[in-house]
């Protein structure tokens, strides 16, 4: 346990986060104390996406598998364009960036997807492997699809839990997004590790599992695959990291034996987040390599999940230091006796 | 007005943010709508903090002026320890980041303070500039006297208004932070700044006050010493930025004529802001140059307006992208014309 306040150094971005135990401080101080209900059938705007004025679906499955034409009523997971997208399809040449007076702007292209599943009330977290495999399976597929579009650098896959974490509809989605440029927090990230691999030939979240494999004091779960790990510099209370065990640099490349151990790695770390901190919201993203063929070896795909258990306040807004109260360690003895 | 989305650069950063106007969006969708009650007098821990088990004042004023000594019934403002510090003063040799393992951390050493006013109703955007001066004068007092200590590398000043955006407790208070490392987001601030003033011989901040000033179509308040703008590349909706229109690197540095007009711009933007968005939730900061002289001649001091009005969510986790629904230009012309 961290007796003392300590700033701690992200080994991969290279940012720091400050570690503050509060006197006092319980872990019930982390616990949600909002309960959401459901909003009724009738009024989900997911129930039935086709005739709530939503387009055909991209990709949709029912019972016997990947299906073809118009979504009939037996579909059990189904992705459709966002009807409030972020970023639009682009027409023509590929928009660069330009000169905008001082500045400089670009045309925000690209797709924005959501993932439903059938259940309303069934999230991730109460899924079997084998249900949440047909939705890892589908953003595997809308990646690959993404990747071979022109004039797009970067494809993310995220999961917005409840209200306080950007959810605007309660029924269960995940999102997808392509984007015209490699984002920021990606670039430092892929930056960090290709730094790494350059100075000690060798992939930095390759040393990080064998790290914490041998410490065992942030590992919450593992599988023949995959493991899952509190990080040593966390940026939220409670987060929890998802690594394939083998050096691998593309979620999008995972093959179908593995996507049943990373559904068991997801749905185990979602459930004991929901038993330990009471079914609290919170975000999820993957981060995998940028679709550049040949250019990203040295990176290796995970995802991230983020409670919220507390408001960003101005210190971390003006410092880029995110403060934490749980110390990783703490957090991940929790998650694993749960 | 954005018509369809965009990706826009930060000049100073390089960091990207994309705005995405939704199709159909109100003003009323940014506006709070959570009535936030003051808790009683009674139970407030700042109405008299020395009673509360808090220290005697670093700093206190009557309405004759500082005082020294312990704090009398007449206080008016009071900047005393945080009870619950982030950082903890060190004792003897100053702190290095070591390594810990594969990992490096480094002792959150420094100083966390909280500035309380006396009114437990009255807000910065309350008050008239003359008595947000004397808020501003003690911040300033705090930074020259941290600046002085050995092992700490910046001061933060920040505010917390309403508990959405992390105040726990009513009270009006901004709170200082002294760090011992340069936080990352300062960094990438000074890093942008330097490299500007490298390759083009001038002022980054000051370039787009000029811009800005040309453009008018984002200034939101202006007086003879400050202006206030709508960042071009906005983090959040409505975001406003404060600005001494001379170039000066230092908010420390600030003459006590001139406080009396940044007092004018800080109420004049909280005001609006307040009026515009029915009393949302904010967080301000303070970016000034790091205490090291002569190193940082090339910053421009500012103070960063972030209103809370959405969640973060997982794309804004997953890439560093902060993505806004509010084009800059429009939220300047509701904010000006309030």
């Amino acid at each position: 346990m961290t007796a003392h306040p300590e700033l701690r150094q992200d080994a991969v971005s290279g940012d720091w986060i400050l570690v503050a135990p509060s006197r006092g401080w319980h872990i019930s101080k982390f616990m949600n104390t909002h309960r959401q209900h459901p909003i009724p059938r009738a009024r989900c705007p997911f129930e039935n996406p086709q005739e709530n004025g939503n387009g055909e679906a991209f990709l949709w499955y029912s019972k016997k598998g990947a299906e073809t034409g118009p979504v009939r009523p037996d579909w059990i997971l189904q992705v459709i364009k966002n009807k409030y997208p972020a970023v639009e399809k682009h027409a023509g040449t590929c928009p660069a960036a330009h000169a905008h007076g001082f500045y400089h702007k670009m045309a925000g292209i690209g797709f924005h997807e959501v993932v439903i599943s059938r259940s309303h009330t069934k999230f991730l977290c109460d899924m079997t492997p084998q249900e949440a495999e047909l939705v890892i399976h589908a953003y595997q597929e809308r990646i690959v699809h993404h990747a071979k579009e022109p004039c797009l650098a970067y494809v993310l896959v995220f999961h917005n839990h409840k209200e306080a974490a950007g959810a605007t509809i309660w029924h269960p989605h995940s999102q997808i997004i392509a984007l015209p440029i490699i984002p920021p927090d990606v670039r430092r990230s892929l930056d960090g590790a290709q730094h790494f691999w350059r100075t000690r030939h060798t992939c930095v979240h390759c040393e990080i599992i064998r790290w914490e494999s041998a410490q065992k004091e942030r590992v919450i779960h593992r599988n023949k695959e995959f493991i899952v790990i509190a990080p040593f510099a966390s940026h939220v209370n409670f987060e929890m990291r998802i690594f394939p065990i083998a050096h691998a640099s593309r979620f999008e490349e995972i093959k179908p034996q593995s996507r049943l151990f990373f559904a068991d790695a997801l749905t185990v770390a979602l459930k004991r987040l929901k038993k330990v901190l009471k079914d609290p919201a919170f975000n999820f993203f993957i981060h995998t390599a940028p679709h550049e063929r040949g250019k990203f070896d040295f990176y290796h795909w995970h995802l991230e999940i983020l409670p919220k258990t507390q408001h960003l306040a101005g210190v971390e807004l003006g410092t880029g230091i995110e403060f934490i109260a749980m110390p990783p360690e703490e957090a991940a003895r929790y998650l694993r006796n749960a």
